[in-house]
C-alpha cells in the first residue's frame, strides 16, 4: 500500500476550506497517512487564471453560497460566526502556514485549524499580520518569531511557489485534496477520498 | 408532515444532473414525496445570468471536470459513454419534458431517465426533435406525438416560462434541488437532501 501524504489545498477566506479542514486530518490518520497542507490564493487562481468573478459577487450562485455556508457549518456541526466583511486578505494567514511547515518541528494543522476556527467559528480578524500572529501566539507558538517570519523573503517566495505549482496541477478551488495522485475538488468530497484511499472503485 | 414534491432542476447537456437525476426518484419514493421534474437551460442561466464561460471552456475546472465526470459515473456504478461533442443543444429534450408533464398521464421520470441514458450511457445524440421522439419512442410513447408536441408554442412557451421562474427562484446549476422550500445544488448533496426531509439538523 502507498503511504503518500494526503494533500490538502485551501484558502483561510473559504468556509468550505475550513468545513474540510476540521475532518481530513482524521481521516488521514484513520488511513495511515500524513497530511501536507498547501495554502492557496483563490484570488490568483479563481481571478487571475480562470478569469472568473468572485464566488459572492456572481450572480446567482453568491447569494447560494452565503445560504449555504452557515447551513453547512451546522451540517458538520461547527460554530458560524462569520468575519465581517467575509472577504479579506489571506495572504498573511497562508504564509504563517508556509513559516511553520519549514520550521519543521511545527503542528501545522493546529495552525490551520486556530486560524480558521478564528476567522470562521469567532468572527475575528485574521488579515493582520499581527492578528495571525496572536493565533499562532494562541497555540503556545512563539509570537514574535512568527512575525518575523511573516516579514521574511523566504516565506513570501514559498507561497507564492506554493501557488503557482498548485495552478500548475490544476488546483482551482478550495479545498481541493489530492490522493494518491487523484485530484478531489470540494468540501462534500471526502468520502469519496476515503473510498479511493480504500482502494478506490 | 409537509408533503410537497421534491422539486428537481437539470439540463440534459449536464452529466452530473444525470447521476442525480438517476437516484432522486428512490429518495423521493423512500419519502413518501412525490417528484417535480424541471428542465433548465444552463446556456440561459450560467452564460447569460451569470455572465460565466461554459464549464468545459474554464480554465483548470473545465480539464477537472472532464476527468471528474467518468470517475463520478463510476462511483455511482453508471456506465459512461458520453456524446461527442460532449456539448449540444438540450432545447428539444426540455421541450419533450414539458410536454410530457402537460399530458398528465406520462411517467415523467422514465422520459428523463431514458433521454439521459441515450445521451451520457449510450453516447448518442439526443440534440434534434427526431433523436428525441425516438427515445420516447423507445419508453412506448407515440412517436407522432412528441414530434408534434416539440413544435407546439404552448411547449416553447412552457420551457421559457419554466427557466426564467427558476432563475427567478435562484437556481444556477443542474443538478439543482429543492426540498421543503430548501435549495441543494449539486450531485454530491442528496445525502444533505435526505436529512433535511428527515427533519433538518
Amino acid at each position: 500500500m502507498s503511504k503518500q501524504p494526503i494533500e490538502f489545498f485551501f484558502d483561510f477566506i473559504s468556509p468550505y476550506g475550513w468545513f474540510a479542514a476540521e475532518r481530513i486530518g482524521a481521516l488521514a490518520r484513520s488511513r495511515g497517512r500524513s497530511m501536507a497542507w498547501h495554502p492557496i490564493l483563490l484570488g490568483v487562481t479563481v481571478r487571475q487564471e480562470m478569469g472568473l468573478p468572485p464566488l459572492l459577487e456572481t450572480p446567482l450562485k453568491g447569494p447560494y453560497l452565503a445560504h449555504d455556508a452557515p447551513r453547512s457549518a451546522r451540517f458538520y456541526g461547527l460554530p458560524w460566526r462569520p468575519p465581517s466583511p467575509m472577504t479579506f486578505s489571506s495572504v498573511a494567514a497562508a504564509r504563517a502556514i508556509i513559516w511553520a511547515k519549514a520550521q519543521g518541528n511545527i503542528d501545522t494543522e493546529a495552525l490551520v485549524l486556530a486560524l480558521y476556527r478564528r476567522a470562521w467559528a469567532e468572527g475575528q480578524d485574521i488579515a493582520t499580520p499581527d492578528a495571525v500572529a496572536e493565533v499562532a501566539a494562541s497555540i503556545g507558538l512563539d509570537r514574535a518569531e512568527v512575525r518575523a517570519g511573516l516579514e521574511s523573503p523566504g516565506v513570501k517566495e514559498g507561497l507564492r511557489t506554493t501557488v503557482a505549482s498548485a495552478i500548475k496541477r490544476g488546483i482551482f478551488g478550495s479545498p481541493f485534496i489530492i490522493a494518491d495522485g487523484e485530484p478531489f475538488w470540494g468540501s462534500d468530497r471526502l468520502g469519496m477520498v476515503e473510498r479511493w484511499l480504500d482502494g478506490g472503485w
